[in-house]
């Protein structure tokens, strides 16, 4: 690697950069949590504090939604001349809730490395990968006194909930946060010796759904068999949810869904794909199941998908509490692909609760955030510049893939009127979302080569030539 | 009421009573909370001593389970001579869970008295009811220097939990314990103006069952549509249990179901019913629903039910987690009635659960306590004195009834080989196992009275002439 533009700096500052992640990790900056407020607060105010000393300028938190949202993080360098491109880099700072706490094997903000992996809440997901971003931003000024584009970053806070505050602030910031080509590093590769890029990530709607049959719970001998039973209510909801051939029910769902170009499922059949391998790394599951005629990577990617989330009601304790639940509740994420529209599905989904609750029953749904499906069309020339950088340092040229994950990539791409370039070192057992998520560290210090090499070539680009394929 | 026999005394006793009954009630015994063993054991000690202050004689604690299980109460006096008939009070000094703490309007262990009301944790269910038989004991020893029968107190420990260890007892207990007429005060009546008395329990066995899918909740946009998701598949199996009919779906759940005899048929006919009225005892349910085919009462009365008690998997904080959860389960409680047999209905249930969990995912069914449906035959002489005991105290012959609710009264009958009376004055709306549980302190009084008549009553019961209808 010692042509790669970084690998000297790197080599130089390994301690100090992990010391860095580490002191990161060590912010709980759980956006689902009210009472975690103030710790995504400091953990943008640490977030600016890299920025700052990285040699970005114009540093400063972004507060969202009138000051009721959970503040991003802005920094620039500008200085690369009218005829370099200007590159907007996205991350997030925020991460994931922890439960169940028992079964992570050192505390979640207590980052350690074991066996060459970084585990803490949020190491790959999402701060690891903003870091890599920051730091070889910072090896390119330190080593040559500049950057070869005019550089943006962008890094939220609530991206874990669904980016609720996404495109006001995109729409209202729009003059600072203009750019030619975004770069998003928040996905990951199909493994450390297959480099892949992501071209698409799915988009999101979530709900909470809950519900109330009466104003207590009741004894199940006494009224067992006679009155509504919230717990059954949303058994029945969330099982309604599929068909017996695990399509989603919600009528209209997939009225919109797009046929792949032959290029692409072509792509998408080329993929490795090892059933026992890909069972193990989903946390060992038995067996593979989803909707008819479709394949798992086609499941996961290019097909949308339901998810109950969470079900709760009734008594949950020790032994057994006879009653009968007057209240309970589902989450649900529903992830879609191009063409699916959020409001459209949301509105589906409300009608399709409403039609089935009983009247008297009092159901509140929740939405829980919506986020588009986004593409990046695999033709345009800033994308060869990522398919060069990430070739210069896994050895080989990337495969193009689809994500099954969800962010506010397509608000990004729409509204900054740019392509979006993913970046991303992730890898399949990293254990996203769930206890001992990891960031493998090979991953990391080839992540932060590649963010330069791929600022160097997005240097080169011909920001007019591209114009027109924005 | 100056004719009946304990009508001076209670009178002379109220706040003494009042405040023995609050004390009792301060004691949190939990049965089916482990962490609340050493209340439970406070409360059979509190037991124990008011049953030596009435003056019972070899009061002691009973251990249960080899002294794995929660301890019982017992106590007698046997100096009503050799004809008098030997009765065996039943009653229970655990209570249920007090989740969702909130709703009460006052803390569930410190009992007040409001609007003639006592609200606490145990007031009808069954502290209070086993206390006013404790007193007409003691208002007999204390007015006229001995008891009309020969008389057992048997008071349990786990009866909110299944009696687990229950029956062991009673034939370990079998000499203790021996008796011609049981009588159990843990039911209620109709109403306060229509007095009535139970002649059959339903049966329980109750279920917790727990699934596992995969080692770790999955991230939903990496694993979502092709991981099986352990949430999903809970809410179709408890949404499964019923049929569309509102039928429990379980092969052979009605086989041995009775069919009730005209007689008592028509007398569950003629019980008054006001839809409006029961839909308001019952928590403010918008509507009833149940079987077809039947009719509410009969639905709590005399046809057996499932009911889900609890349902529980995945992400149940604020906001949204985007998982695919690995674990989730629920609990149901099976209510049965005569002939059912719990053995019977406990191996239909594993065989179904069985049936519908895929290969693959680990599935835990924990039986939680086991009860056979109960019947007393209403032709029993004993029955004549629990009638007219009722009729001398509210005015009016009680109408028969069938209970919806459980608890060991069936193998009281079986195993000691008595007929079972139930001497109850809960009412409908006594909140039992919800928030503000409570007892009419006006219903207690009368229970007091009662219980002195019955035991007077009973006291020229012909014991060789019920031999034969044991």
């Amino acid at each position: 690697m010692a042509e790669l533009l970084l690998a000297p700096w790197a080599d130089d500052h390994r301690a100090r950069i992990t010391e860095t992640l580490f002191d990161w990790l060590r912010i709980p900056s759980i956006s689902a949590d009210p009472l975690h407020a103030g710790d995504v607060r400091s953990s943008a105010e640490r977030g600016a504090a890299l920025l700052r000393e990285a040699g970005l300028e114009h540093v400063g938190i972004l507060e969202t939604g009138d000051g009721e949202g959970l503040p991003a993080v802005y920094g620039d360098w500008l200085h690369a001349g009218d005829g370099a491109p200007t590159v907007l880099v996205y991350g997030h700072h925020d991460v994931q809730p922890v439960d169940p706490l028992e079964l992570w094997t050192s505390p979640p903000f207590e980052p350690v490395i074991v066996d060459g992996e970084c585990r803490a809440r949020g190491a790959i997901d999402d701060k690891g990968q903003v870091l890599y971003e920051i730091e070889a931003a910072r090896g390119l000024l330190a080593t040559t006194g500049a950057l070869p584009v005019n550089l943006k970053f962008l890094i939220e806070g609530e991206e874990e909930v669904g980016s609720p505050n996404f495109e006001r602030l995109l729409t209202e910031q729009a003059g600072l946060l203009a750019a030619d080509v975004v770069v998003v590093s928040d996905t990951g590769m199909l493994a450390p010796d297959v480099p892949s890029a992501t071209v698409s990530m799915r988009g999101l709607v979530g709900f909470d759904v809950s519900l109330r049959t009466a104003s207590i719970d009741l004894h199940s001998g006494m009224w067992g068999g006679t009155v509504p039973n919230a717990a059954r209510l949303v058994a029945e909801l969330a099982a309604a949810l599929h068909d017996e051939h695990h399509r989603v029910t919600v009528p209209g769902f997939y009225d919109r869904v797009e046929t792949l170009s032959g290029a692409e499922q072509a792509s998408i059949d080329a993929q490795p794909f090892d059933e026992t391998d890909f069972r193990a790394q989903a946390g060992g599951v038995a067996y593979l199941e989803g909707e008819e005629g479709y394949s798992a990577l086609e499941r996961v990617g290019v097909r949308p998908t339901a998810e109950i989330v969470g079900i709760h009601g009734g008594y949950g304790g020790p032994g057994l509490k006879t009653i009968v639940p007057a209240t309970a509740g589902f989450k649900v994420a529903l992830r879609l692909v191009p063409d699916q529209r959020p409001a459209e599905i949301e509105a589906a989904f409300r009608a399709w609760i409403a039609e089935r609750v009983p009247a008297g029953v009092e159901v509140v749904v929740t939405g829980e955030g919506g986020v588009a499906p986004a593409v990046t069309p695999i033709d345009h020339p800033a994308m060869q510049a990522l398919a060069d950088a990430i070739a210069a340092v896994w050895g080989d040229a990337p495969l193009w893939t689809r994500e099954g994950g969800s962010g506010p990539e397509e608000a990004l791409g729409r509204l900054i009127d740019a392509p979006v370039l993913f970046l991303g070192v992730g890898l399949p057992d990293d254990r996203i979302h769930a206890p001992n998520e990891r960031m493998v560290m090979d991953q990391f210090w080839r992540g932060l080569l590649a963010a330069g090499e791929l600022l160097d070539r997005l240097g080169r680009l011909d920001v007019g030539a591209s114009a027109g394929a924005r």
